[in-house]
C-alpha cells in the first residue's frame, strides 16, 4: 500500500481544493494500493502529526463540492521551517510522523513560501541519504507570482472575479452625470498580476479602468494628478486599477507612506490601504466625488464566479504532482506550461523546487505601457485564456453547497 | 398611442433594470398602442429633456440582457424637486416637457427619496387639475426600506451576494488555526436588513457571523468587548457583521465618532468606515489578529450572484406599475405582499405613495435577539425566499454581457 500525504499552506484561493480533487480521484482510481492522508494546518499540523484519512472520509462525502468549495478544505498556515543547520528537531519530528504513519508521499500545496518548506524538507532528506520518502510541490497562488509556470491554479479565478467586478463597479459608478473618481486596490504585494486583470473588464464592450498602475512600475502622487486630469479629458466617471504593493521612486511602499503620517483614532500609527490612501490625496487636490473600494478578503474567496478553466487546470496539477511523486520525483513543482498555439492550450511538466522557492514572478516589462499606467494587448492576450469558462455548481437554499472535513 | 415615459433614480442594484424589462416585455407586445421612452439621468434629465425612444431602441438590442446588467442602464440621479409652494419653475418645465411628447405615462423607478418626487409631481398635477398625466412609483432598493411592501425589489440580490460572500469569507478566515477576528460591514445608514441577512450564510452548515449587529439596536462599545470575550468561549475565529449605519446609546452614528477623533493623511478629519473604526478599537482591546471588510459598491452592484426570485418579481413589479398607470391610477406605488401561505408565494398591489416617501421601514424588532447581537428564526424564515434561484446568464469571453444603451 502507497500511502500519500497532502496539506495545503498559505493563503486560500477558490481553486485550492481542486488540487487535492485531483489527488484524491487517482487515490480513489487505485484505492487497492494507494491511499490519501492530509495533514490539518499546513506542516503545522503535521508536526502536530494532525492528520485524516482522507480515503476514508471521502466514503461519505460528495467529493465534486471540493471543486466550488473555497479555503482550504484541510486548513493552512503561513509558517517557515527553520534552517535544518541550525536545528534538526522539527525535521526528526517530522520524519517520525512520516515513518510512523508509512508516508513515503508528501504533497504540499502551496505559493512561494510553501515551496521554501518543499525544498527545506527535501534537502534535509537529502543530507539524511533518505531515499524513499518523495516529497513534491503542488502551486497555486492568486498572486500568479511563482516562477516557472506559465501561470498559477488559482489566479484564473481571482482574475475572473477582479474582471467582472470592475466591469459591474463600472455600472455603478457611471450612473450619474457628475465628475468622479474610483480607485479599486487589488491584493498583490510584489506583483501586479491581479491589478492587471482589471483590464478584463474591458472585453464585453466596458471602458473598464482609465488607469491601472501595477506595482511593478514606480508610482509618484504628481504624475498621478497628470495622469488623472489628462483621463478627465475622455471622460466624466474615472475607474482606477492600483496594486495594494504600489511603490513610489525610492520602492517604499505608497501604503507605508500613509502609515507614517497617519494616527488612528487612538493616536497609533495605522496601516492604511493604498486606495483609501490615494482617496484622500485626490479629494485633497481634485474637486470632485472620490471614493476607494479595497476588494479585499472576497477576491481570493469567490468561488462563485470561478473561472472553470482555472478549476480543471488546478485539478491537473494536483494529478500530475501525484504522477511525479510516485515516479519517484522529489524536490519538484508541478508546473503548467503553455503551447505556443494560436489557441489555448497547456500541458503539465515540473521544475525543480529551487527554481520557485521564495522567488516572484513579477508582471514583465511588455505587459505594462511604457507609461506606466496602463497594461498591453500582450498582456490581455496572455490573461484573457485564464478566465474562460464557468462551472455548474451544486446549489442548496439558493447558496453554494460547501465541503467540511472537520 | 399611448406613450409611457421611464426613468431610474437613486442608487443602484442588480435588479434594477429588470423592472425596466417588465415594462419592455408589455409595450412590445402592444407595440401599436404603447410607445417607451426613458429619461436619461432621472428627473434631472428629464428636465433637460434627455429623453431616449426605448421602443425604438430595443429593436436591435437584446432586451434579456436587462436582467443580468446592474447599475441603472437609463443613468440615475439624486435629486430632490424643490417645493412647488416655494418655486414652480421646474414643475413647469416638467410639465411642458410631458406635454410637448405627449407623455401622459410616468413611471419612475426608486427608493424612499425618489418616492418624494413622484409625491410631489403628483401633488402639482392635483394643485394644477391636471387629470391625464399618471405617476406611478416602481419600488427599488438594496436597503429594503420602503415601507407598505414585503420587502424590496433588488434586496433579495444583494442578500444573496452578502449570505454568499460571508459564506466565503467564513471560509477563508477559519483556514489558521489562530485566534482572529473579522469584522464585515454592509450597506445600510438607516436600516439593518443587509447585516440581517448576513445569518443566511448558516443556511447550508456554516457557522455564520458570531455576531451580528444591526443599526437599530444602540451599540456600546463596552458590551461590545464583553460579547466578543464570550464569543470566543465558542470559537477560535469569529466573523461578525455591523450595519453601516450602526449608532450608539445618544443615536450617534459610530462611524461619525471616528471622524470626530480621526485626521487624515493631511491632518484633515476624516470619515472611517464602522468596520474599520472596530477593527482599531478591538486591535487596542484585545491581542488577536483583527481585520475589517467593507463589502462596498460590489454588494449593490453584483449582477453574478442575483437572486432569481428578486429578479422575477422585479420584472413583475415594472409590469405592475405599468398596469396601475395604463388603468389611471397616479401618486401610487407598485408594492409585493407576500401571501400567509405554507410555501412562499406573493401578489402585487399598490399603495398611496405618501405612505411611502421619505419613510423608512426598520428591522423590527421580533427579528432581533433580545441581546441585540443575532437575528431571530422569524428574520430566517423573512429573509430566506428572497434569495432563491439562480439566473441562466449569457456570457461572453468568461464575463456576463451587459447592455449599454448610450
Amino acid at each position: 500500500m502507497k500511502n500519500v500525504l497532502v496539506a495545503q499552506s498559505g493563503g486560500p484561493t477558490a481553486a485550492i481544493n481542486a488540487s487535492i480533487f485531483g489527488i484524491l480521484e487517482e487515490v480513489l482510481k487505485n484505492e487497492q494500493e494507494i491511499n490519501l492522508f492530509g495533514a490539518k494546518y499546513g506542516v503545522k499540523g503535521l508536526l502536530k502529526e494532525d492528520i485524516l484519512n482522507l480515503s476514508q472520509l471521502f466514503k461519505n462525502k460528495q467529493k465534486e463540492l471540493l471543486l466550488q468549495t473555497p479555503g482550504c478544505v484541510l486548513g493552512s498556515c503561513r509558517y517557515k521551517l527553520k534552517d535544518f543547520n541550525e536545528s534538526e528537531e522539527e525535521y526528526e519530528q517530522l520524519l517520525k510522523i512520516l515513518r510512523k504513519n508509512n508516508i513515503n508521499y508528501f504533497l504540499y500545496i502551496g505559493g512561494n513560501d510553501s515551496m521554501d518548506t518543499v525544498l527545506k524538507i527535501y534537502e534535509y532528506f537529502k543530507k539524511k541519504n533518505i531515499n524513499d520518502i518523495f516529497v513534491v510541490g503542488v502551486p497555486k497562488t492568486i498572486d500568479n507570482d511563482l516562477l516557472e509556470t506559465d501561470h498559477c491554479p488559482g489566479f484564473g479565478s481571482c482574475a475572473k472575479y477582479i474582471a467582472q467586478t470592475f466591469a459591474e463597479i463600472e455600472r455603478d459608478c457611471f450612473v450619474y452625470d457628475i465628475n468622479s473618481i474610483t480607485i479599486v486596490e487589488t491584493m498583490g504585494r510584489d506583483a501586479g498580476w491581479l491589478t492587471a486583470a482589471s483590464c478584463l473588464s474591458r472585453l464585453n464592450g466596458m471602458k473598464g479602468p482609465s488607469l491601472i498602475y501595477c506595482c511593478e512600475t514606480a508610482f509618484s502622487l504628481n504624475s498621478f494628478l497628470k495622469d488623472i486630469e489628462e483621463a478627465f479629458k475622455e471622460k466624466k466617471q474615472l475607474l482606477i486599477a492600483v496594486s495594494e504593493g504600489l511603490k513610489n521612486e525610492k520602492g517604499e511602499l505608497i501604503s507605508k507612506e500613509a502609515k507614517y503620517n497617519k494616527k488612528d483614532v487612538f493616536g497609533h500609527s495605522q496601516n492604511a490601504g493604498v486606495a483609501k490612501y490615494l482617496e484622500e490625496f485626490v479629494k485633497q487636490n481634485i474637486g470632485c466625488k472620490v471614493r476607494s473600494i479595497e476588494i479585499n478578503l472576497p477576491q481570493r474567496a469567490a468561488s462563485f464566479f470561478s473561472s472553470k478553466t482555472d478549476i480543471l487546470e488546478s485539478v491537473m496539477v494536483g494529478k500530475k504532482a501525484l504522477e511525479f511523486a510516485l515516479e519517484q520525483k522529489t524536490g519538484v513543482m508541478a508546473t503548467i506550461k503553455r503551447k505556443e498555439t494560436e489557441e489555448y492550450s497547456v500541458y503539465y511538466d515540473y521544475v525543480f523546487v529551487e527554481e520557485v522557492a521564495n522567488k516572484v514572478k513579477t508582471v514583465p516589462k511588455e505587459f505594462i505601457t511604457a507609461d506606466g499606467k496602463d497594461v498591453t494587448q500582450k498582456a490581455v492576450r496572455y490573461l484573457k485564456p485564464l478566465i474562460q469558462g464557468e462551472q455548474n455548481f451544486y446549489y442548496e437554499n439558493g447558496l453554494l453547497k460547501f465541503i467540511t472535513l472537520f
